[in-house]
């Protein structure tokens, strides 16, 4: 295949995007033997937890006793979600290595999950930059909505590019663009890149795919054929949008991990352990993990068990 | 995207492909019931059974019922699977209009599956591709395990080439290359292709993927990019590998109809109508429809009527 990056960078949104997204409060031992597990099978950032209001987002009021209890592993970073200047306060405080400030590419979804307009959310997040840049913090900007909105349909690209360099100029130092509610096609995906491009050096953006219409993988590849190299995903596929209750979430990593291992691309993470993890947070939500590699996996080893 | 083709045919397999590997028997009325649904959503190639021996495929016995119940629209076609002369007769006498035929890649599922090694097993068409042409029955070809065979693991492209090129030699006017055990990716995929159609002429290969490791619609973009404009799959992704238990099987139709319509490419099939098709059958076996995009939409529905 032409033009596709040598490696990947996998970052995991597990632990955080993917649990914040569980009706069943997970524990906080849970989550730091799930973040040792995914650091153990070689992902090397892996977002930990977020520092955000316990009455909006129960599922992460345990962020600083998770990040106090994990093992940071040398060259990994474990970012975490921050609202604003009090949820970088307490970030600063649990020692954390790296932020992601979350914006929406369309105004309606940015009103409804976070109560303010586009740009009230990026003049909110500006304090937050400056003591991050400050404390020489890295700094991740999320994009979500990137290919549809749940409640304006189609979204433009040119608003995308708009609002990831708004994030650029803020000082993240990587956008991740995410197909909140996984509605895009390769072909689509392909061309809000494109646009997108325009604004944000290429070699800045990741892409953030959920599976819900199964189209994550396709779509991960016709972005990799662009040129990007930073890929979001979740162990088990954790999570998902709560405005689409039953769907899938985010896409699994490990489906992502054997495609990218499949095309030659190197990422230094290890399929077996990380399916592993997945395994282990799956069964602490008593549930099957939502990776195809994962069930094809568990299927022959029964297969082998059996005969 | 540059090179994709303007329209892709959908072949659907999911009333042959998909049940026969459904250890619980569907009744006749009800295999009629979802070929004349597929046909409705408006594919104009759907596999309707297999004239093959009921000792050892007895989801297949009703296959006569079947092809003499079904409503057989105009331009449309209707193939079955036969595996010899006799069955070929059986076939014949039930009007089909288009057969199958189905050799393997690999030399020890081709043992396994058929009980003859693969060039016995050209042999054994020989016969009944001669009495199709005579009659002016349209012959299909399949080759499984092309990008893999669960006893000999990777398959050589040269080989699958080399298979595809005797099926073309027997009369074959299309040529099926099938991930019997879905453990391809795309660059994989892109080069077995290459290396087929230095063979075989590209208009008159298919692609047929099944979605174990969750790659096939990966995988099939990735064919799609080298003018593949023929693509295999599924209702409600039924069916799957009998060696691989609790697998995920074919593709499902719905999911890649929808990757199609995103990348603006012509089907002629409408979505809401094959989902639907799905429903049922999925309904008639008493379990959820492996496709992503079944269950987005069912999500959908169930949101919009809670709220």
């Amino acid at each position: 295949m032409t033009r596709l990056p040598k490696s990947v960078r996998m970052v995991e949104v597990g632990p955080r995007d993917g649990l914040q997204n569980e009706m069943k409060p997970v524990p906080a031992a849970t989550k730091i033997a799930l973040i040792d597990k995914l650091s153990g099978s070689g992902l090397s950032v892996i977002e930990a937890g977020a520092f955000v209001s316990p009455k909006w987002v129960p599922q992460m009021a345990d962020s600083a006793e998770v990040l106090a209890g994990i093992k940071r592993l040398p060259g990994r970073r474990y970012p975490v979600l921050v609202p604003n200047l009090k949820g970088y306060e307490a970030a600063s405080a649990a020692k954390v290595d790296e932020i992601a400030v979350f914006a929406a590419a369309s105004e309606s979804f940015s009103q409804k999950n976070i109560n303010c307009s586009i740009a009230e959310s990026i003049e909110r997040f500006r304090p937050v930059t400056e003591a991050a840049r400050r404390d020489r913090v890295r700094i991740r900007g999320y994009v979500s909505c990137v290919l549809g909105c749940p409640y304006e349909g189609e979204i433009a690209p040119a608003k995308v590019a708009e609002v990831s360099k708004a994030l650029l100029d803020l000082g993240c130092e990587e956008i991740s663009l995410g197909d909140t509610i996984g509605v895009g096609t390769p072909g689509k995906a392909q061309a809000m890149v494109e646009t997108v491009a325009k604004q944000v050096p290429r070699e800045r953006l990741a892409v953030h795919f959920h599976d819900t219409y199964g189209q994550a993988l396709a779509n991960i590849l016709a972005t990799l054929e662009l040129g990007i190299d930073v890929v979001d995903s979740a162990v088990a596929g954790l999570g998902g949008c709560p405005y689409a209750p039953g769907a899938s979430g985010n896409v699994a990593s490990e489906d992502v991990l054997y495609m990218l291992t499949g095309l030659g691309i190197e990422t230094g993470v290890d399929l077996e352990r990380l399916a592993e993890a997945g395994i282990f947070i799956t069964r602490a939500l008593g549930r099957q993990p939502a990776s195809r590699v994962a069930q094809a996996l568990a299927a022959k080893r029964t297969a082998r068990m059996s005969s």
